[in-house]
């Protein structure tokens, strides 16, 4: 945990285990910022190295007078520069492996962003992408004897993968298990720490994962489109708060079209 | 709920319903025990009227000789006389309906008993069954503008159902929906009482439920199994009593050689 907490010593480590992630270098200070732009191609992105999620604590950074800008907004800490990289998706593989060193993964799905949030998680069916992703997993998970749920983010650079980030538990991207898996995220985990043995990550079906964010719509609404499974994490409503998520599983054309016009009004 | 508790009244009101019922008799009596096996030809089975389940308050009424003792065995109360009908399985239709009256029907499952308590329900594709079973739920559903979700248990008599009870709550023969049905039996009953839209009950795959009676098997062997759902309801172990289901979906052979296997032991 204490690595995936580090943004910088997250991809130090990986870089080291031999997986393919984004250029990066430390940022300690204003000046370290001032010799990026001076050695480096801009636009980087630039994050805190620690306590950062949904996009929080991160900045953009194109050019450069915004370095003495970015060094205050982001607080004066620890960061972390990171060479932006052109993907046509982000994917995220979710890995489990239990105490005995059992190891599953379920089928990568693909993640569709809003504005840093999360928004959608979809099925997708990539068999030469899923063996790489795979592979990659198997060394982070061996590296860190890792015991429990660990999900991957990657971005797919025309069939290449760089993982973006590790989460070292149940993710939201990992949502949709509930419904559209044999065995869930959840109760894999549990078996994974359990010590039993892990459950079928097979599908039953295609599904699509919608976040709720900001505000929640009407439950009614939501029920009456076929195959909607709602969970709703009775949160006060909140810009950029996740509130709860909806499942579709199985998709079909109308009810795709009917939901994502309701969570577009 | 009253009229499903007390098995006399239910069936009486079945049968003005128009749905089919096997013959039955009220007994109030020694002398009406003695009166049916005199009028009737032997084998009835006798039941107490009210808090009957799972095999208990029955008795079967082979020879006449065995009045008396019936009578007193199952406590001298009123009862009812149903006589013995020839079925080759046994089959419940889940329904449910919401305060809108809107309606739905889970497929029909096929139960197996041994020694009087539910031991196995298994998915059936039945479609002309599937008709007549709806045709007789709507009845029943009508008549007590019921909410909530109804099972109902068919005898199939050669492709002619008739009604052996209902049960007006969420039923063992329908747990198998909380995996192999995209709504389960307890989300449906849950919309139906608050009048949300009631969602689907196909299935995602083919299914078998086993239940855990008088004592559990060894969890980890369980889940050691492909695409088994263990449930444990966390009670005392004692013969004849049910402590936890299976429920395996989708079904493979060597899956469900393993597991009946293992449940025979």
């Amino acid at each position: 945990v204490s690595v995936a907490q580090d943004r910088l010593i997250e991809k130090t480590l990986l870089a080291e285990t031999g997986i393919p992630v984004a250029e990066f270098y430390s940022i300690e200070s204003l000046q370290d910022l001032h010799d990026l732009a001076k050695h480096e191609t801009l636009p980087f992105i630039i994050k805190t190295r620690r306590f950062g999620y949904d996009g929080k604590g991160q900045a953009l950074f194109k050019e450069t007078h915004q370095a003495a800008h970015i060094w205050s907004a982001l607080g004066e800490v620890p960061m972390i520069a990171e060479k932006i990289v052109r993907f046509s998706r982000e994917l995220s593989l979710i890995a489990v492996r239990n105490l005995s060193g059992e190891v599953v993964f379920y089928p990568l799905c693909e993640n569709r962003h809003e504005n840093g949030i999360l928004a959608q998680t979809r099925s997708c069916s990539e068999p030469a992408l899923q063996k790489v992703a795979e592979e990659y997993a198997c060394k982070i998970l061996d590296r860190y004897n890792y015991v429990g749920v660990l999900t991957i983010e990657f971005f797919d650079c025309e069939g290449k993968l760089l993982v973006n980030e590790i989460a070292p538990r149940v993710h939201n991207s990992g949502h949709w298990t509930i419904e559209a898996s044999v065995t869930s995220q959840f109760e894999n985990h549990i078996r994974a720490i359990l010590n039993l043995p892990l459950g079928s990550t097979d599908i039953y079906s295609e599904f699509i994962m919608y976040n709720l964010v900001s505000c929640m719509p009407s439950m009614m609404e939501m029920l009456s489109i076929r195959n909607t499974h709602v969970h709703d994490y009775n949160k006060t409503q909140s810009p950029r708060r996740k509130l709860g998520h909806v499942t579709l599983c199985p998709v079909t054309a109308d009810s795709k079209n009917r939901l994502e016009k309701l969570l577009t009004e």
